[in-house]
This record gives structure tokens, sequence and C-alpha cells, in this order.
């Protein structure tokens, strides 16, 4: 199956953006042909005002993924910013693409709402599901892993995808289906959101130093004041972090340890931080093993893919509208 | 002086576009570097629905160009949607264009009240002076000609201009001026706008044989039933016709032969056919001149020529925003 998604370069990746998205883009794509791009336009239409060097932001996503295990034999990889066939999708959708459906678009509405700190009313915002249909249409996903907020955006795409094929009485496209996939949240270190600006963050580029400061000092049962107490491992968050990462074997220990007093605090975030380095331990490795030299031509290699199909669907998009001649082969 | 406009590919033009535009342009030309496109992505932002043929319909308005006068020499004359990079610098202008200026737009207000034959409540529709602004920066144009109703765009996109250079904190563009242009208003020969639609148009294109057909059958002061009645030249079309293409000693003659019954409505006629083979004669020389091929060369050199001055300005205008770098130079 053909599969496209993106994500913006804004800040290296931590474990919740590993459980919440990567994880499963690792393992889509053993089965299934992926085409993975760094949102980089998309970056801009929240954060045009923030001064980021989203060039190299984007390089260092690409390190992120890299060292998350998206194997660039397996998974076309590239930066949206290099296919301008992006944009030029996006102009001519959004000539047939009716208001109305961009300002009725539930998720636009809690979005104007909730971000109150950055000046969203512009036309990019507006029309960025539109910039996701190009996106995802011109590789002809068949699917899109997203998780719910994102369902009314696919939702567009398909309407979107339906009135070109109306219009200009050409079937072009692909309908893309939604992959809803389990996006288990993690909370940060002190109970918030998991986010870089709370400082709350273990990202997937720590040393084991950092990881153990980190866990060290986060709180756990406040309950539990004594060693000798008995704790609450469901109001713990170390918990939580056991449940993401530790084995059955583990979780059992600690759970049982935790509501008879028979381990410390320390002796349980001592499991979790090895629990955790299972997986940021094979990360540091590929991290390690990839040179800027390497992303350089793993991005090229990308771009190259991702530009030639593109190429490939604008000339029947163009030959559709502007020639009024149907090619779907 | 840099200067850049372009026309919408809709149809074959007729003296209603000469007068309008493109004896301006064709003065422009002489002390200027111009920029002519055809607009042919405009041109979906309205005729989305109406199945032209625009990769034909933009042919022939190259066409129509160099037969009015537009010299290859002289201007760049390209196809918008061949390059790419207007749809490049519209992403990004977008991204930082706030809503309300759209929204708030006199034009855009005006033509949502006035347009009912169709639907242009569209993503397109309301952020073309987007794309517009993007036309006109790409190539640092100094001075755009426009009719009144586009001065709320030319404002837009300098409004535009300066929030870019404010945000990325990079003097890239050139604030465009606006060039207004006398655009003496033709009817047509049924007293109604001059258009296509209602066929009452004079064509550049048309052999004199049909220029006299379409002369001949116009209406004339209905005052003036008999020969010798004397009429009145203020209320005659072909009156209209004589002010813009006959010479000062003919208006006058037909002034004074028509309130005298001097002359007849024929005569009048022919006089004026006469005036309007002026301007014909040499376009239809022009137009024979000018193979397909030949318009495929123009075409292939404008758009090299673009392409190197977008190219550059994108170059910029991409380390400004992703590179937080400005380079001016």
């Amino acid at each position: 199956m053909r599969i496209v998604s993106g994500m913006r370069p804004t800040g290296k990746l931590h474990l919740g953006h590993y459980l919440g998205v990567l994880k499963n883009w690792v393992e889509l794509q053993k089965e299934n042909e992926c085409f993975f791009f760094v949102a980089d336009w998309h970056a801009l239409s929240t954060s045009y005002e923030d001064k980021l060097n989203l060039k190299n932001l984007s390089i260092e996503l690409v390190r992120d993924w890299i060292a998350a295990g998206i194997d660039p034999q397996k998974s076309t990889i590239f930066i949206q910013s290099a296919i301008k066939e992006h944009a030029e999708l996006y102009v001519l959708l959004n000539m047939i693409t009716p208001l109305g459906w961009l300002e009725r678009n539930p998720t636009y509405k809690d979005q104007l709402a909730q971000i109150k700190n950055k000046d969203i009313h512009t036309a990019g915002f507006l029309t960025y599901p539109v910039l996701q249909t190009a996106d995802i249409v011109l590789y002809d996903a068949q699917a899109v892993p997203i998780g719910e907020d994102q369902k009314p955006h696919l939702e567009i795409a398909r309407e979107i995808v339906r009135r070109f094929h109306h219009l200009f009485e050409c079937e072009i496209f692909t309908e893309p289906k939604e992959l809803l996939s389990p996006t288990p949240r993690l909370l940060g270190l002190d109970g918030r959101k998991m986010s870089k600006s709370y400082n709350n963050a273990i990202f997937l580029s720590d040393t084991p130093e950092e990881v153990w400061s980190k866990l060290r000092v986060a709180k756990t049962d406040p309950q539990r004041v004594k060693r000798t107490d008995p704790g609450n491992p469901e109001v713990c968050l170390i918990y939580d972090y056991h449940k993401a990462f530790s084995d059955e074997e583990t979780i059992q220990k600690v759970e049982e340890g935790c509501r008879s007093a028979g381990i410390g605090c320390v002796e349980c975030k001592k499991w979790c931080a090895a629990s955790i380095e299972k997986v940021l331990e094979p990360m540091r490795e590929r991290r390690e093993s990839v040179s800027n030299e390497d992303i350089a031509i793993i991005l090229q290699k990308g771009e190259q893919k991702a530009k030639q199909e593109a190429a490939k669907k604008m000339q029947a998009v163009n030959k559709a509208i502007f020639e009024v001649s149907c090619q779907t082969q």
C-alpha cells in the first residue's frame, strides 16, 4: 500500500513523538511503500513569526527519523519545499475548494479557539488542508496514518478529490483512506503535555546520563513519602513510562513492588531507565552512523523519487485542467 | 522601469481590450522593461467550471498580443503556469497574509455581489490577490499598469511586501507602484459592454469584411430616421468609435456632417471602418507573419528569462525564511 505522511520540523523529537508517530511509521514501512516528508511549508503556517532556522531543523528531523529506524532503503524521505509540485497543485486545488469547507472544518475552529499566543488568522492557516491534500494526492497515497484530530482534514482531501474528478471529468487521484493509528499519549516528566518548551521531555538524542538525570527527579506517587510506604502505581507517571517501554514481566514486578513497598522509587526508576535505554540505545547507534553527507544523499535520492512521481502526476493534472483531456494512465 | 502585467486567456481579444489595455502596453514597452504574462492560473479562479482549453487560449492570446504590437524583442512574454515559482511564492505569502486583508478587499466584496452565474466562493478566488502579489514581486516590478478596480489589490501587494520585510527582517522585494492608465471604455455595437458572449465585439482578428458587416448594422441615433434628418452624434455609438479611432479632422467632419445632415450614416460608418482599418491592418500583417513555431520560440525565450529572474528571487526569499539569513543582493 502507498502511504504518505509528514511531520513539521519544529525541534528535536522526544519519546512522545516516538510513541505517537514514529514507532508507527517504522512498523508501516515494513509492509508498505512509504513517503515520509518534512513539512517545512506547513511549519510556517503556525511558526512564521518564530524565526526558526527551518532548513537546519529539517535536516535534524531527518536525522531523528533515521535514528528512530526509518529506513531510507525502504522509504522515500524528502523535504516538502524541495518539490515545487506541492505548491503548484495547491494553487490549482485552491481554485476549486469552496471556502465553506475550510471555514467549517472543526479542527480549524478548535485551533482558532485554542491557539492564542500566535496570530493564525492567515490565508495559509485557513487553506492548509488544501496544501495537505496536495501533499497526499500528488503521490496517490492510498492511506494516511493520522490521529483523531486530523480526520476532518482527510475528509476535506477526499471531497476535493471528488470535486476535481467531477469538474474535470477525469479520475486522476486516489482517494486517501485514513489509517487511524493508535497514538498513545506520553505525558512529560512533570505531568503536563510532553514538550520541549516545558522542559519536561526525554529526547531521542539524550545520553543515558541525561535520561537518568531527568527520570531521577521526576515526581512519583506523592502519597509515598517514605521507602516503606506502599505506593499506587496508577497515579505514578513512572508507571506510565513502564507501560510504554517495559516488558510485561517488568511492568508486573513494578506494580506489585510499588503496591507492597517491595521496591523503592529509585529502583523502579532504574528499571524504567533501562527499558527506555532499550529503545534509545539502538537509536544512538544509528544516529552515530549517519553523517551529514549521508543525510544529504538520502534527501537527494528521496527528492529524486518524489519529484519523478509528482511531475508525472502534475502532467496528468495539467492535461485535465488546461487541455480538457483525460489521461488516467 | 520594470513593469509587470498579466492578462487572462479567456478568448480572442477585441477592440475594447486593445483600447483598454494593449495600446497602453505597446506604449509602455518603448521606454520600459516589461514582463507580460498569460495569467492562466488566474483564469481558473473564475472559469474553473467552464472546461476551457486554456492551453490553446493562452497561445492565441500571445498571438493577439504580437499582432497588437507587443514586441518579443523588447518585452518578456511568458505563461504564468510555466514558472512554478509563482506558486511557490504564493504558498509562502499566504502564510503571512491576514485573512482580514483579503476578506475586507472592496473589489472582492463587489465581485462576490456581482458575479452570480459562477460559484466564486472558493479559496482560490479569496486568495487571488496573494497570487497576484507573487506574480508582481517575483520580478521586482516597480510599477503595474492597472484600472481603478485593481487599486485595492495593489494596496494588498504593498502591505504583504511590508509585512514580509518586517517579519523576516529582510528587504527583498520592491514595493510596486500603481500606474493608473487611461482605460477608455469602448461599448459593444449594441450599446452594451463589449463582450464575446454578447456577440457585439469587433475582434482584433476580424477581416475588413467582418468589421464592415458588424458596423453596417450597428444602431445609430434613433431620432435620425431619414437621410435628411439632422442627427445628434452625442447619442450615436459610431461617434464613440470615431473618437476612439479617427483623427481630429475626421471626427470634426463627422460631427458637423451628422448635425447638419450633410452626411448619411452609411458614409459616416465607412469613414469609421477606414479608421478602424488603420489599427487592424498592421495587426493582420503581424498576425500573418508569426507562425506557431515563432510563438513557441517566443514563449521559450520569455520563460527562460522569467524563470531566471524568478529563481534568483526565490533563492533570496527561501534564505530569508528558512535560514533566517538576509541577502538582498
